[in-house]
C-alpha cells in the first residue's frame, strides 16, 4: 500500500473515537447522551435540507465537509459545553494541540485542507461557517426542545445565555433565527430556560 | 413558522431516531455496537478524504449526502445484517414502505429529491452510487480489522460472503478493493475469516 493510501487510512481509523465523545444534549424521546459523531452527522443533513434559509449562497459540500470534522479535535480536547465558562478558558488551547495531531495523520495537503476548514468553522466568518453555526446551535436546541427543554432546566440555562448562542444562528439564516426565537420564547415560559434579567 | 420550513424540521427532528438503529458492526478498540448515524458520519468522510481513489469521477457533495441518508429507511425497517439471509428476504419490501413514510415527512420536491438519492444508492449503478457502496463497505471492514476480526468470528463470516460483498467496493475503486483484499488475506490467514472452500 503506498504511503499516502496509508495515512488516509490511519486517520480514518482515527476519527472514530469521536463516537465516544459525549455531549450534554439528549436524544430525542429523552434518550441517552448524544455524542460528537451523531450529532455533527445530523447536522450535515440538516445543512443540506435547509440551505435555502442560508442569508447567503453557499458551498454545500464544503458545508457538509465542515459540519462533518467541526468537533474532531474533541478526540482529545473533549467536549466543552456551551455554557462551561471554566472549560472554555482553556478550550483553545486544548483544541489547537488536537488539531495538530489529528490532522497531521492524513498526507500534507489534505492535513492543510481539512484544518483550513476547521479554522474557518471556529472563525465563523465566510457564509458557510456562518450557516455550519447555526446548525450547530439549532440542531441541539431542536432536541432539547422536543425533549420539553430537560437540557436547559438541568443545567440551570438563563435566556441571556441561550440568546448569546444563538446570536450566532441569525447571522447564518435570518429564517432559522425566527424559529429558533420563537422556541426561545415558548421555553421561557414553560419556565425551561430562565427569564431575561431585568437590567436587559 | 411557514409549511415548508415546519415539514423540514419535522424531517430533521424525526431522523434523529437513526441513531437508536444498531448495527453488528463493533467501534474500534472493541468497543460497543456502532448505530447507524455514526457510520453515515464515518462513511462521509472517508469518501471526502479518499475520492481521489473512485475509479470515475465523482460529484462529491452528492456522494456525501448519499452516505448520510443510506440507512435512514432503517429506522422503520431495522437493520439487516450483511450476512442475513433470511432478514435479506424481506429487507426490499420493508425498505419500500420506510422510505414511502420517512422522506414524505419533506416537502414534495425534496422528497423526490432525498429518494431519488436513496434508489440511486440501492441500484448501485452511477459513479457516485458505486463509490459510496465502497465505503459502505470498507468502513465496517476497517473497524472489524482493528478489532482482531471479532465481527467475523462471532458470526463464522466465510471468504465467500466477505468476497461477495466486497466486490462491490471493487466496482467503486480499485485502488481501495487491493487494500480489501490484503485485509481479508491476512484475516484468513490468522483463521478470523473461514478460508475459500475447495471447489472455489
Amino acid at each position: 500500500m503506498n504511503n499516502r493510501l496509508k495515512k488516509q487510512l490511519e486517520f480514518a481509523l482515527e476519527i472514530d473515537k469521536e463516537k465516544n465523545i459525549f455531549r450534554q444534549t439528549h436524544l430525542s424521546g429523552h434518550g441517552r447522551n448524544e455524542n460528537d459523531a451523531e450529532h455533527a452527522w445530523h447536522m450535515a443533513i440538516m445543512a443540506y435540507i435547509l440551505k435555502e434559509h442560508s442569508n447567503q449562497e453557499i458551498d454545500i459540500a464544503k458545508v457538509m465537509i465542515m459540519c462533518l470534522i467541526h468537533d474532531i479535535v474533541e478526540i482529545d480536547a473533549g467536549d466543552t459545553y456551551a455554557y462551561d465558562e471554566e472549560g472554555k478558558k482553556t478550550q483553545k488551547e486544548r483544541e489547537e494541540k488536537a488539531k495538530e495531531r489529528i490532522f497531521s495523520l492524513l498526507p500534507d495537503d489534505q492535513k492543510k485542507e481539512l484544518a483550513a476548514v476547521f479554522e474557518e468553522f471556529e472563525e465563523a466568518q465566510t457564509p458557510e461557517a456562518k450557516f455550519v453555526r447555526a446548525m450547530d446551535n439549532l440542531q441541539p436546541l431542536m432536541l432539547n426542545n422536543s425533549n420539553n427543554g430537560d437540557d436547559w432546566r438541568a443545567h440551570n440555562v438563563t435566556a441571556e445565555q441561550v440568546y448569546g448562542r444563538q446570536s450566532k444562528t441569525r447571522a447564518g439564516s435570518e429564517t432559522l433565527f425566527e424559529i429558533t426565537d420563537t422556541i426561545i420564547k415558548e421555553n421561557i415560559k414553560k419556565g425551561n430556560i430562565k427569564p431575561l434579567s431585568e437590567n436587559n
